[in-house]
């Protein structure tokens, strides 16, 4: 596994952001100075996953904080409410930038005149933490395969969606560069293509054995390429175990099960909200339906077709055989909900 | 109901046909004077759906015939062969070509002189007989759905797949008629986007209520909107059951059955190959895998990228509900075998 391309990162002064939107034809660097502009990206896209979306509203508090200060000197706590708002509205469904908002929030009091420094140094923290996260993961859902291990995974859950070498993908790095992994299949994740994009450019940069195919290919080759795994991640996961993914995961847990395949969901336990009884209380945004009538912006659909287009679906906690988070394994999550294991760990 | 498009037609002297590459941005009829033309139309999928397929690979045999007798008088049966191998040979998995062809060649030795007349009265009571069959079907399907009724459909079964009003298509334009389809969810059918291109095109054309989705959606949209149906067509049913349909048909049956939709194969009694005893024997189609790497030319995957594309897939009979033809109603096919059903009927 060699180093990991930086979806999200600070440097000198502010924040980067490789703008996946444009990916993989150009490789573009957004330089972002305000956290009106990271709430922006995320919103419109440019960073996604919901650890990369993490951190760059660890880092967009940063920027906040800084521009409150100058504007209000020891009242910034005040003035950077509205914008840590904003920052929270950009989407609804990964509960990971409401926990790093919430996280950079607990330091706001034990912070003494400039905040800038304090605030970075703990945004800074937690990329770090989601870098050993993944790491910590990977292994442990390694562990889970066997040799000649043939996976089928979706969307992108790599480096570009969080800190370090990704979710579901770090555990498919790490089950490569252990030799135990045969091919990996990558679902192409329609409307937005994460899986063509984003997974395959990650794939052939790693050089994993891998074949994109459309999402509606995963039952056949399941059954034809008699694929052991399903391996994804997560946006939010109730404390139950039920669990919001990309649209599509739902259906690849049903044919998983229905097939003899398992299915793993890889997430730090940032992505559990505690909070969410079970999968009925997780917003599942929709988004634009004309994304679902072309590709990008090439319009495919005829004039009076009406797309329907959640980007989301929630898996219940029956459908999945493990959830691998940094502090843990939790096998059968059903009999053993999130929940209940991070009180206990 | 008003009259549908025609795919294939014979007019004046040669076959005409709707370029359903084009389509929906444009509506471009090929003027077709030769049987080899009519084979690449195939290969090319300027036409597709089986039913569709077969209608044109009888007009494709008018064509051959004619060429055959200018040549060689009234050795033509002998040169006619070859040709009509290539027109079977044009696709693989649906079965209603090489029906087709064995069903006009049934007709070769009771020819006498010129065989394009008696030949060209078999294509037309061959294309007769299926607006016929999609009409008898499009009744027996709908009695199934009750009143509100919300189905997922996938692909493309309508006029453009079929001689008359279309196989599932044809069922939900007669719930429609009858007041009792309060909505269909048309997937969009990656690779080549036949939900979004002509089911939508012929939907939008009817006034049918109906959303986009993207495969991946189908899932959660059953969940969500309590669909009770799922209705596709088919490419090739096996003696037992086991029915081959565009990628995507199988997810969609493992996920229905795990949800309580209810799952209905809706195609004419050419569809059904007795001579394949389950699925196992059907060819799949794979087609170009670079297909998944973009949509048509315009490619999206990075360079490295390797695609998978098989364009069917093969559904259990376990997990169909109700196989409508036009000769019938079977349900749970599982218990009542189309072989068994067909050898009676």
């Amino acid at each position: 596994m060699h180093d990991s391309v930086r979806a999200v990162d600070w440097r000198d002064d502010h924040v980067v952001m490789l703008d996946q939107r444009r990916l993989p034809a150009e490789e573009v660097y957004l330089e972002i100075e305000t956290a009106e502009e990271v709430a922006l990206a995320i919103r419109d896209m440019a960073v996604r996953g919901a650890p990369a979306i993490g951190i760059a509203a660890a880092y967009g508090v940063v920027l906040a904080v800084r521009a409150a200060y100058r504007e209000a000197g020891r009242d910034w706590r005040t003035v950077v409410e509205p914008v840590l708002g904003r920052l929270g509205a950009a989407r609804p469904t990964a509960v990971n930038l409401a926990w790093a908002l919430e996280s950079m929030r607990t330091h706001f009091d034990a912070v003494d005149g400039d905040p800038e420094p304090k605030l970075l140094e703990r945004a800074r923290a937690l990329h770090a933490a989601d870098i050993e996260a993944n790491r910590t993961m990977a292994e442990a859902g390694a562990a889970y395969l066997g040799y000649g291990a043939r996976v089928v995974t979706h969307c992108n859950t790599g480096a570009l969606a969080t800190g370090g070498i990704g979710t579901a993908l770090g555990v498919i790095r790490a089950a490569a560069a252990a030799g135990r992994l045969e091919r990996v299949f990558a679902c192409e994740a329609r409307p937005w293509l994460q899986g063509s994009r984003l997974t395959a450019w990650e794939l052939a940069r790693e050089g994993i054995d891998a074949n994109v195919i459309a999402d509606g290919a995963a039952a056949a080759v399941i059954r034809e390429y008699d694929v052991g795994w399903v391996i994804v991640g997560a946006d939010r996961i109730a404390a139950n175990g039920d669990t919001a993914n990309k649209i599509g995961t739902l259906g690849l847990a049903l044919v998983a099960r229905a097939l003899g395949a398992r299915m793993m969901v890889v997430a730090p336990t940032s992505t559990v909200d505690v909070h969410c009884p079970d999968g009925g209380a997780i917003p599942v945004e929709l988004r634009d339906p004309d994304e679902v009538l072309g590709v990008f912006d090439k319009r495919i659909a005829p004039a009076g077709a009406v797309g329907l287009n959640p980007v989301f679906d929630v898996t219940p906690a029956a459908y999945i055989d493990v959830i691998v988070t940094e502090r843990g394994v939790i096998e059968n999550p059903l009999e053993n909900p999130p929940g209940r294991f991070l009180a206990r760990a």
